[in-house]
């Protein structure tokens, strides 16, 4: 059975492209225009009802929020491909710790930074600049916490990559690329060489030239 | 091993607490005083970097964010206490949907109607009525999907009670209580009586009690 993956040009989705490709699971991709409100249609809000992307059709299985599909890849298929959870339970504790931090602490900054500077044209609000300036406060101090725990360990759960690690690619991408912020990873030791390293992934490099 | 949980006066550990008690787990709290800053001594953040709560400590083990340290106890004790994960893949895979909603989508507002309702005054800032207004309308949308979702199946994640309705317990509690916001709960027939079923499981009125 093929993955259906709906909303792929977004980064959100963009965590369930690069976890299906470390697993070896085969999907097709399925376009969802957000600027054209293709999320809030009635046969879109079947699938999906908070109206945001990804949603994964699979069979007669429908699962929405990315970080939801990724636990459930990763859990179905825990024998194939990278091991994304960690090996015992206690490892897939931390896995899950650090993809909370990244969910409530890393996120909320990094999609306000990715909103007001990379959307607010297409959107057609104009961009905050108190907002801009202290989402990237809040970054920055999150960024310090991260580079104090990869002096410790290679990977944010530990020595071994995982859905925690994964989670962050699609925005930290966006942060480096079309933001020009790159100097928040780069002026950190520990987090740019973490950063180097997962966003070298094959799997990463396929997904950015779907 | 008893488990020590950190900062348990407050909302988010109140989750682990009534997941514990579900499992069946003997645990111990320690409080921990926000309003004097103990979650930013150098003590408290050697155990969780980012000054939150909840943290906990099983025997050399540590491990902060609510949402992760229930998701490692009912996978750790998955044969005692209540199964709170479901008994399938796919029933995990739509209790990590839920869970995802409950952090994503109803956590931010109520959590910004707890802050500016019920701690401002605490924390010496002027409660911001534009924050409160829109909090309220984008929690009352949420709830409204909740409407449709349960009037389909008893619990969010399905016909079983699960972490994902679990998580809802300790800031809905506010908003039901010193919020005197329950008309937003009341109003809607199917996460009324959803509501009236979880706040009344005698794990919950124990943490109530404590």
């Amino acid at each position: 059975m093929v993955v259906k993956v709906y909303g792929t040009a977004y980064a959100s989705p963009k965590r369930v492209l690069v976890c299906l490709i470390e697993k070896g699971i085969e999907f097709e991709t399925v376009p969802i225009d957000l600027i054209k409100g293709e999320h809030k249609s009635p046969e879109y809000l079947q699938l999906q009802p908070f109206g945001a992307v990804p949603v994964i059709q699979d069979g007669d299985y429908t699962l929405y929020e990315s970080r939801a599909i990724i636990r459930y890849y990763a859990e179905k298929y825990k024998s194939q491909g990278t091991e994304l959870l960690g090996k015992t339970i206690e490892e897939r504790g931390l896995v899950e710790q650090w993809l909370e931090v990244e969910a409530q602490n890393y996120h909320p900054p990094i999609y306000n930074l990715t909103l007001h500077i990379l959307f607010a044209p297409a959107l057609g609000f104009p961009p905050d600049e108190k907002v801009i300036k202290e989402s990237e406060e809040k970054l920055a101090k999150v960024l310090d916490i991260y580079e104090d725990r990869l002096s410790k360990s290679k990977y944010l759960a530990g020595e071994f990559f995982s859905l925690a690690d994964l989670s962050h690619l699609p925005f930290t991408q966006y942060l480096v690329g079309p933001m020009n912020k790159e100097y928040l990873i780069k002026s950190r030791k520990h987090v740019s060489a973490w950063w180097d390293n997962i966003s070298n992934r094959p799997s990463w490099k396929k997904v950015l030239q779907l």
